[in-house]
């Protein structure tokens, strides 16, 4: 494979929602980079809607068709990726492509939670890649996981936070003491929940992503009627505050485990969706707001877990372009190794760096130590975010936190207080990471 | 690819530790479940050590032999694992088996570290693959999920806790106020630690996974010696406190970032290793004792996080064979998604479904309602874990944790108490999961 010029593989789009804008975007503004990064360059053929005349900014008008089966069937497209939702006609779409030889990315969880048995057959009998990365989860890798890291291992349970809204009006329960009603209206108002929430709320949403996890888990047919399901609608404040006192936290939880015996080829298994409580100190318990994480058990892995924004248009685009991206290798016969030679890195300058830091300064307790410190900092352009003094006799402890700083000007600034006559000694420094406030580009 | 029958892929595992054993357990009892679920069978050709004579209960001595390079090159032997770990004899067996077609599996962080590039060329130009998911992270899919579902994404910054002892350390000395002295002690007594710790509490050990972290999410190489380190045996106690009291934990990071423009064709990158200070609610903070997590920001993605067990025989004897189920399926011309038709799942009774449960129930205040209420329990086999009374006026609510029951006695219990004539209401009934008191098969 020449890597300087890859034939180029052309993309037919099904659908411009969120996700095939942001996708579509993704293909267009970043073609050069994915080509170089990944051997195969990604063109769009077309992308197929149900009004082509509708005005779409950010899609060049020659590419928008009204006619899918066209897209689908026409010999110059490479590939085709189903972002309708949906049973039809997304899946008469999908199986249209695979007979006419075509690998197919799909993120559509009511599809496969319904026929994805039937789906995966009609691929492996042509022979194509059938991809679904973003159909649970969103952005977060769980499906490559499951069907190619954990191949060998025996799965024992999956369990999932799968459905964003949920979580987020549960972690707003849960958090500001606040009623069902005031959470959902909350995530409506923030635009996390539909003005129709039932999908959500009661559970249908995850009960499909439960369907396709446990297939992949415990290599069965389970369709998304096998799941016993049970929404939040009656989770109750008060239970919401109990579950806190006791040490625990309220989850939406999609559930897959085996029962019984490894030993029987065909395992028997339990799907469900419900609220539960966790510990508060189980990795999903942390999983607050909008976010998903997939928590995996299997025999000889012990426990996974896979976290990450499991929705919103460039998230969800994110995954399906991976998948896109492996198909596209499989077809120009690529291996899924680099195989460009790689360059060395630039490697960045320390003292550039740049983060917030947490001092801790012994001090001689008496009047003006303050100010000649603070100085030390002001001179080395290291700002203060915050200071706290314990005393302890004759000696004051000095803890700040400074505001992002240069390595550089915050050794500059260590450097300086030791010298100063009333420092006795600098304790822990530290940098503090991942704190919003301080996010910046290079942070 | 027939099923039924598939031509047995013969497997060269070099080095026979912790991780050689369990991977060659797993191979020899496993054999006929990986062939059934996916469609290759593994076979173990040798398993070459440096102390043939040695007894070792858990491998057939027919398989021992002191010729490493006799297995690699042995014609019968289709996929070589290398986990003698260092850099030779590991990386000349590596070239050879490469120089002979054969596909290579390593767990062997050092290696690749250092060596990385050369061996993904010499793999590239041979035309094989080169899988290294357990070098980083043990159990958990990291390499797969970079190389592959994040092959489009532009990522920013990667965050790890890599190292298991130093992440066990930090852990006991922010729960349990010990020293670093004490807590090292501790993490030794229970095999977390080496006699010599230098390797984890130095950094050396994560940042060589730092290295190869960032080589794969920028695509550059990236040796161990541009990771900048910084140890954790000046962490004070005091400091951990103080990051308590301000909302932090202390934790020892692998960080890769890059700097600058993402239009530079080679990025500049920032790569490395040393405590730092995370927000109690980061997603990494989380992470306790022994446990590996790697935090990935993406542009498009969003924030990822990849959690998991980092060491032990087993889980990573679990990522090893997950890559060689792979190598193998490229072997033999499978495709990467199943190829097998799906059997229907038989699906678990709910009501034979078992948790703890939460309940809370509404009873007047009087005399002996508390022994008819607990008789209801008692009557459906449902047992007590725990009882809270809240007062409130002539009525009395009651906040019960079970032990693990029955749904089905659970459901009874519910009709039971609705039955009587002193519980005026029934309110929140929660699954309680996750929690290591309540842990059996099926629950």
């Amino acid at each position: 494979m020449v890597i300087g010029a890859p034939q180029p593989v052309r993309v037919g789009v099904l659908g411009a929602g969120n996700v095939g804008k942001a996708l579509v975007a993704l293909l267009l503004e970043d073609a050069d980079a994915i080509a170089s990064r990944c051997g195969v360059r990604l063109e769009v053929a077309g992308v197929a809607v149900a009004e082509p005349s509708r005005p779409r900014p950010r899609i060049p008008a020659e590419l928008v068709t009204g006619d899918a089966k066209g897209l689908v069937t026409d010999p110059s497209v490479d590939v085709v990726v189903e972002l309708i939702g949906g049973i039809e006609p997304a899946r008469g779409l999908l199986e249209a492509a695979i007979a006419a030889g075509k690998p197919v990315v799909t993120a559509n969880k009511e599809l496969l939670a319904e026929h994805g048995a039937a789906l995966a057959e009609s691929a492996s009998a042509a022979g194509v890649d059938l991809f679904y990365e973003a159909a649970v989860a969103g952005a977060i890798p769980i499906i490559r996981p499951l069907r190619e890291s954990l191949a060998g291992e025996e799965i024992q349970r999956v369990m999932g936070i799968v459905n964003g809204t949920t979580n987020f009006i549960l972690t707003t329960m849960s958090e500001h003491g606040s009623s069902y009603t005031q959470a959902l209206a909350e995530a409506q108002r923030l635009g996390l929940a539909e003005r129709d929430p039932t999908a959500d709320v009661d559970g249908h949403d995850a009960a499909a992503k439960a369907a396709i996890l446990a297939s992949l888990a415990f290599r069965c047919e389970i369709v998304v009627s096998d799941v016993e399901r049970e929404g939040i609608s009656s989770v109750d404040p008060v239970d919401v505050d109990f579950a806190g006192r006791l040490g625990y936290v309220v989850k939406l939880l999609a559930v897959a485990e085996r029962i019984g015996e490894r030993t029987e080829e065909v395992p028997e298994v339990s799907v469900r969706v419900h609220p539960a409580m966790l510990p508060r100190n189980h990795p999903l318990a942390a999983v607050r707001g909008a976010f998903n994480a997939v928590f995996v058990e299997g025999e000889a892995s012990g426990e996974l877990m896979l976290y990450g924004r499991g929705a919103g248009g460039m998230p969800t685009a994110s995954a399906v372009l991976g998948d896109l991206i492996d198909a596209a290798r499989h077809l120009r016969g690529g291996f899924s190794s680099t195989s460009s030679p790689r360059p060395r890195a630039r490697i960045h300058p320390a003292d550039d760096l740049r983060s917030a830091w947490y001092l801790n300064i012994d001090v001689a307790d008496r009047p003006g130590v303050l100010a000649s410190v603070a100085s030390v900092f002001g001179e080395n352009a290291v700002s203060i975010r915050s200071m706290e003094q314990v005393g302890m006799g004759a000696e004051a402890r000095l803890i700040f936190v400074t505001h992002v700083a240069r390595q550089g000007d915050l050794t500059k600034t260590l450097d300086g207080l030791r010298g100063l006559e009333v420092v006795d000694h600098v304790g822990g420094v530290l940098r503090i990471l991942g704190d919003e406030q301080d996010e910046e580009p290079g942070s």
